[in-house]
């Protein structure tokens, strides 16, 4: 096995770098995709690439590509993840996709290699949707699995459209070449990122070989009510929104009640309306997001959230929206072999283990064989500003992904 | 009883004028204190004012007077009400005290009338808490019971400190006078506004002598958990938020259970962060309004919010924080009397009856007697952009109105 040219230092330096843009007190970062920031990130990336040898060019959904072309006119190898992060988010979740990436053709660019295939490194637009929900809009629209457009609508908290704020991203970087959605059908795909779990640290075991992502699958309950004065307003002729939002997620916690604690049920986003101390409220609308790897379980579970949030809403007129949905998928055998192969000519242990986040790759695989790395992270956390892994770790599983990706798209000796 | 002059047609004007500042698509009214819009508004009523030969001048909370001089150098007679409005308010809670009172100058004026005494108009600064939390702020600072400075550090939603609010405010409207916080004693105060609750229309009675206001408890409760991942994270090792707010919503309810329905229990503005739907909530603050005729109950009842949110905060680490408290207040005897009088006067049927929501009015009461004139609206709708009440109620609770201000202000037959 070569020494792949896999430099820690450079890896960790431009990890660093990039938390500084959106950076927040507590060491977090807080970096929403189509904004200034998520711009600022994307040139910062743009200009280290070019430094790799690679060019840069869009999409229609803004999504970021990075191309280093081989020595043939074949089918790519892809790589990447996305760069925008929750809204309390941490400094690797994602980003470590795009760098680790950036730094397999950095690394192949310092060493003069040039693969048979082209290697292309992507950035996805609006994995978290944290901003705009759902996320993986980028990689859903280029999959093919939903129309761009049917996003359009979309309001962040401030009442921006999901269209409007992709608009102004598209003419802010019109100097940049647009490439058509799916311009060709890559080779294979594969995404680094941290494990976002326990596990690997745990155990002690550097990589881990993804076998597949549980399904997901997301809601948008409404309850509408009447507001009214809390001071005049007898409770018993009250259209309280609150009370039946407290009596449904009462009851959806039954229903969802999991003695094996493998079902993720979370109410993660609330909003009231008017939302001021003295006013009943009139309107509330909450997510739920439900997770499962076996199929069957997952939508028998989710079958459940209609006749639960009507059962409870005594008060309020209750609707409810699947806003996501993704079956549980398994990453394809060969592209899983190879990366274990790649782990193993290095001589670093690998553990196969499912995702618990969902992520770009689960998209991309309706179109080519796919796979994802993970590396530990301490104490399995993230979507949160204490969101660590060390440098070492970041840079084995770039070892790993070089390795992986040279296997892939062919090379000199 | 001469005729007072009342204009019912240009009372109906300028509350249509004044709910064009804010104006919701749905004839509502948002207009929050101390922003551009409020200052539109003070712009407008200063200009009305002049014409009624009343002069300006602002205090030191931003409350804004407007004086009509008297014959002699006595104690004047004051009436008001306030400008702001809850975020999805009505074209009449609090306006119409400031309207009617104008009315009165305006009609005072027109007919050459001077009054013994001096009648000074106050348009109070945040009655409604809805931006800064609590209301009343402006008449709580000017009565002695709280001051100014005690409020600075209180966020809008923005962010924004209400100390910075209220400087930019005072800034803008430098051109004005300023007068000191209790430039004198008044002699007494009545203030005008809708009932907000549905007795006088039900009862085909145009003209309520308020007798009293319920006292009120306000509470902001925060349950403080920790971020994490939905997809990744099992529900044994959440400390989550939104679950824990379910859990002590519940407890809250149980311990606020009044068969009679006279207790006002109510959560109305709830804030989650980070807020995303694919985040566990890391932290949950929600405000308690407690509001009782009888100080008794209502402080037994404010007693038992904190060991109700320490008992179902399994997950999470809770506080609270006492945020308003008012005591049930009941209005000088004497003022009642004049109202009815005035009242009878015109031979307009009156009923006493207490008011559920609290009025800058049970701040002014500690200083001096005070009183309030309530008017029918319809269906007791208030803080809502359904709000409304007739032409001919408004103009029938300003007629009360003058008589009484002329009867405590004195006048040549």
């Amino acid at each position: 096995m070569p020494d792949l040219g896999i430099d820690e230092r450079r890896l960790w330096d431009r990890h660093q770098q990039m938390a500084r843009l959106g950076a927040t007190p507590d060491d977090g970062v807080n970096r929403a995709c189509l904004t200034p920031l998520d711009r600022e990130a994307r040139r910062l990336l743009i200009g280290w690439a070019a430094g790799a040898g690679a060019t840069a060019s869009i999409d229609d959904a803004a999504n970021l590509w990075l191309r280093r072309e081989g020595q043939e006119a074949l089918a790519p190898v892809l790589t990447g993840s996305h760069m925008d992060t929750q809204p309390m988010g941490g400094r690797f979740d994602g980003i470590y996709g795009v760098l680790a990436g950036l730094e397999v053709l950095s690394a192949l660019h310092g060493r003069g290699v040039r693969t048979v295939r082209p290697i292309e490194l992507v950035a996805w637009t609006n994995e978290e949707g944290g901003r705009f929900a759902p996320g993986c809009m980028g990689s859903m629209a280029w999959a093919g699995a939903r129309p761009v457009a049917d996003f359009a609508d979309v309001r962040d908290n401030e009442g921006t459209r999901f269209g409007d704020a992709l608009a102004e991203q598209l003419a802010l970087e019109a100097d940049l070449p647009r490439r058509a959605m799916q311009a060709e059908r890559p080779h294979a795909y594969v995404e680094a990122h941290i494990e976002q779990g326990p596990l690997l640290e745990a155990a002690g075991v550097p990589v881990g070989v993804v076998t597949g992502i549980q399904g997901s699958r997301w809601f948008e309950v409404t309850l509408q009510g009447s507001s009214a004065h809390a001071g005049t307003t007898p409770l018993a002729s009250r259209r309280d929104a609150v009370q039946d939002f407290v009596r449904v997620a009462t009851s959806l916690n039954a229903v969802m009640h999991d003695p094996d604690d493998v079902l993720r049920f979370t109410i993660g986003r609330i909003a009231v309306e008017p939302n001021t101390s003295n006013s009943v409220a009139g309107r509330v609308s909450f997510s739920i997001d439900l997770r499962h790897p076996d199929a069957a379980t997952l939508d028998a579970r989710a079958a459940a959230v209609l006749p639960a949030v009507l059962g409870a809403a005594g008060h309020t007129q209750a609707t409810v929206a699947e806003t996501f949905r993704a079956a549980p998928l398994g990453f394809d055998p060969g592209i899983q072999a190879t990366i274990a192969r790649a782990a193993d000519r290095q001589r670093l242990p690998c553990r196969h283990l499912a995702s618990g986040a969902f992520h770009d790759a689960q998209f991309v695989a309706r179109v080519c064989p796919a796979g994802m790395i993970f590396v530990p992270c301490r104490g399995g956390v993230s979507h949160h500003p204490s969101e660590y892994a060390t440098p070492r770790a970041l840079a084995l599983g770039a070892q790993v992904l070089a390795a992986t990706l040279l296997d892939l798209a062919g090379h000199d000796a």
